[in-house]
């Protein structure tokens, strides 16, 4: 096969021998694009299989993502048997389900047949269900067994997470028979980082770090340099638990096992590295009122998620406004009220929002627990207290200047010291509450502690005023 | 030594022979912590010994935040030279300088001079340079020299993350030198998933992960199995860019290089899953307006970091207030504008957060850029728009019934329609202007965000019902 021009141009833009299809900002190289594009037009396979079929998975996942749904389809049927099926994890779920849909089933259940257990899984869970069954039907009998077993565990489970594909010995050989397995046993997985220990019935009886036995004699007997397994994961798990282990004990793969203590596959820290950015992900985007939405998401599936939050805002908001109406006379007879009410719930709002963001992280963390929440407490109202006080005299010196008017400024900032300090306690016990009660903190705290900031806010506010200057 | 009673009944705390501190809600168990405390009231260190001293860094670590500080220091006093420093690197800034601040330089010293270079590191970087200088001054020359060369890295740098332990082999070494020189050498690191190839000017030529070796024969040439390093880490690299290579990859461990290419030391899976969790950290907090803020800060450090983001904020609020004040003369004729105000006002924020989290995380895990930009925005206009009808007719209705006014329903229907818009566009174009000009999309958007969301609220609000109902 010769290379091309294109192909010499392409390469270019490699440093130190290794190709680079990014920009310095991170994104696929335009350069990069527009030639694949122009070869998918022109069906010039020769320059698809030069220069796509040799990037990593996660490569391929970027470039499909940077291309247009016809283009990037049109590569996948170029491609052929040569698609790397593993890129399928690297892309969003919308991406994912349009290249599926659009393979046959035959093509899937071939290219997924060569991938690892946990890609497999990966790509077959978010498919109907009818596909899916099909697609199974088509893979030989052992590998549909395995698939199905992982398949059978809850989501989000650690079992569904592992790769079933594992090295495993018995206690009673030596390191020299290990090395001689390794060398001569066709079927092991590709990159293995530990080699379980087990008993004839496939219980799991500890582990060995690779570098343990590199650094043992021939003749040493593995029960003898193995590790005992301190944590075993069970397959039921939640996948955040494990993640959590993983953590703790700075562990690179760790054994799964079923009811029974039997190994039934390895969890890897990639996967973890997964489950940890998906966590995060999930924090920031219920704190912000989005749910689980994705970036590929339909426009009418993100309009109706968004629409809950904001009906519940909007609830929220009225129950505020009915506040206001109550005082209304006040503020027909000062209208500085009105003016002056945004910067007393904002202020309340930002406050209370602080709070609420330090706990809720902190109980994702394990940092926020029984042992310190009173202290927490304490301190945050102190925080609430001190910023109270400051903002108090430099809001009542403003609103003194603003509205001439001393008596206004003495009550905007007894108004603001109270609305801190329920700021800081609202953002505190809110999501302390929720999480007592079980649910997630982050997913509800928001909507919550803005509407406790806003009343009070307000109601402090409106009613202060009202007693000093109209019943007074 | 004999075993005590006490000791006998914190071991039935223990399933499958393993030991657990922990309860069901992952908090250190109340009654280890009761047994422990007295330990260490009593002075009865041989319970401390048996107890404390096998826990993993990570479960020490736990121990010692749950302990009050008087406790703390004197159990760490108790253990002595038993004392495992590693677990410095497990607990939180404030409690790490205090136990620091505690023990003699000397004690330090000869403490950290055992552990792996990246830890080290760790404990050492957060001290005054006068402190940090005593302690290397007594550690033996080659550590200091190693420590020193870390830490003369930039802060948040591969160069300070990583170890300086590694093993390496020249290219001509055979598999079976290999194995010959890991199970004689003294002097390896404790665990590594990678050997790494040199010339002889510790250039760097590649990698072997151990799976590799351990399936080769003994005479096999290294240089016919390694892999050529395609992504060397820069000493000088972020390490966020790092962490996001290792992501991308899927890498448990790379070399990291000087400007030469000479291997300096070699960063680990286990440090980047700090850096991800470190980062997801900031932005949650940069969104919240909390900076950098930990829960063990002390209340004075918390009041300073809060103050800006509330001052910043307070003017924000004074430039929404001064738009109302603009128009006073018509809410004191029509007082439902006072009363509306803030549900416009409060809308328009969520609707704006909504999609300013979204943003925020797409630039951060990079899926929103060049090629999708456009479409997105596109497809957070219509949602706005989409949303903006719905709670338009909704609010609409609600004035209507609420004012008995039909006209005053059709003016807060049509600015909801403006408002939720305005959210959208603020939400994503905010972010990416701010990500344009190299900022930090995180830290400033919110209140940004929602500075643009209640002017523009207020502003079409009040000046549409002005028009409408006063000047009309």
């Amino acid at each position: 096969m010769t290379t091309t021009d294109t192909d010499e141009r392409v390469r270019a833009g490699s440093h130190s021998g290794h190709f680079d299809i990014y920009d310095e900002d991170g994104n696929v190289r335009a350069d990069f694009l527009t030639q694949v594009s122009h070869a998918i037009d022109a069906g010039d396979t020769g320059f698809l299989h030069r220069n796509v079929v040799r990037l990593h998975e996660s490569e391929l996942g970027d470039l499909l993502e940077a291309l247009n749904s016809d283009l990037r389809l049109a590569l996948v049927g170029l491609l052929g048997d040569d698609f790397d099926m593993t890129a399928l994890t690297q892309v969003d779920e919308a991406i994912r389900r349009e290249i599926v849909d659009h393979l046959p089933n035959e093509r899937i259940a071939a290219g997924i047949g060569g991938l690892d257990s946990d890609d497999a899984v990966y790509i077959l869970e978010d498919l109907d269900k009818q596909d899916r069954d099909e697609i199974l039907a088509q893979m030989p009998f052992t590998e549909r067994v395995r698939l199905r077993r992982a398949l059978d565990y809850p989501e989000s489970s650690a079992g569904r997470r592992m790769q079933t594909e594992f090295v495993a010995v018995p206690p009673f050989w030596t390191v020299g028979q290990t090395l001689d397995y390794l060398r001569e046993e066709e079927g092991l997985p590709e990159d293995f980082s530990q080699i379980f220990v087990i008993d004839p019935t496939f219980k799991l009886l500890g582990g060995l770090a690779l570098d343990r036995i590199l650094r043992s004699k021939r003749q040493t007997k593995i029960e003898d340099i193995m590790r005992e397994t301190t944590h075993p994961i069970s397959a039921e798990m939640d996948q955040e638990e494990a993640a959590r282990l993983f953590e703790q004990y700075d562990l690179l793969s760790a054994a799964v096992v079923d009811d029974n203590g039997r190994l039934v596959g390895v969890l890897t820290i990639d996967d973890v590295v997964d489950v940890i950015n998906e966590e995060a992900d999930e924090d920031i985007k219920r704190l912000g009122g989005v749910g689980d939405e994705e970036l590929s998401d339909s426009v009418a599936s993100t309009v109706r998620s968004r629409f809950l939050w904001l009906a519940v805002n909007l609830l929220t908001a009225i129950l505020s406004s009915s506040i206001i109406s109550v005082f209304d006379a006040s503020i027909e007879k000062m209208i500085a009220l009105a003016v002056l009410m945004p910067i007393i719930a904002s202020m309340g709002g930002n406050a209370g929002t602080q709070t609420m963001t330090v706990t809720v992280r902190a109980l994702a963390t394990g940092d926020l627990d029984i042992y310190n929440a009173a202290r927490i407490i304490r301190r945050e109202a102190t925080v609430g207290l001190l910023n109270g006080i400051v903002f108090a005299i430099l809001m009542g010196a403003i609103a003194t200047f603003w509205f001439h008017d001393l008596q206004l400024g003495v009550v905007v900032g007894a108004v603001m010291v109270i609305n801190l300090v329920a700021a800081a306690l609202g953002g505190i016990l809110l999501p302390l509450l929720l999480n007592r009660m079980g649910a997630d903190p982050a997913i509800a705290s928001s909507a919550f502690v803005t509407t406790v900031t806003d009343c009070t806010g307000y109601f402090a506010f409106l009613g202060i005023a009202t007693w000093w200057f109209v019943i007074h």
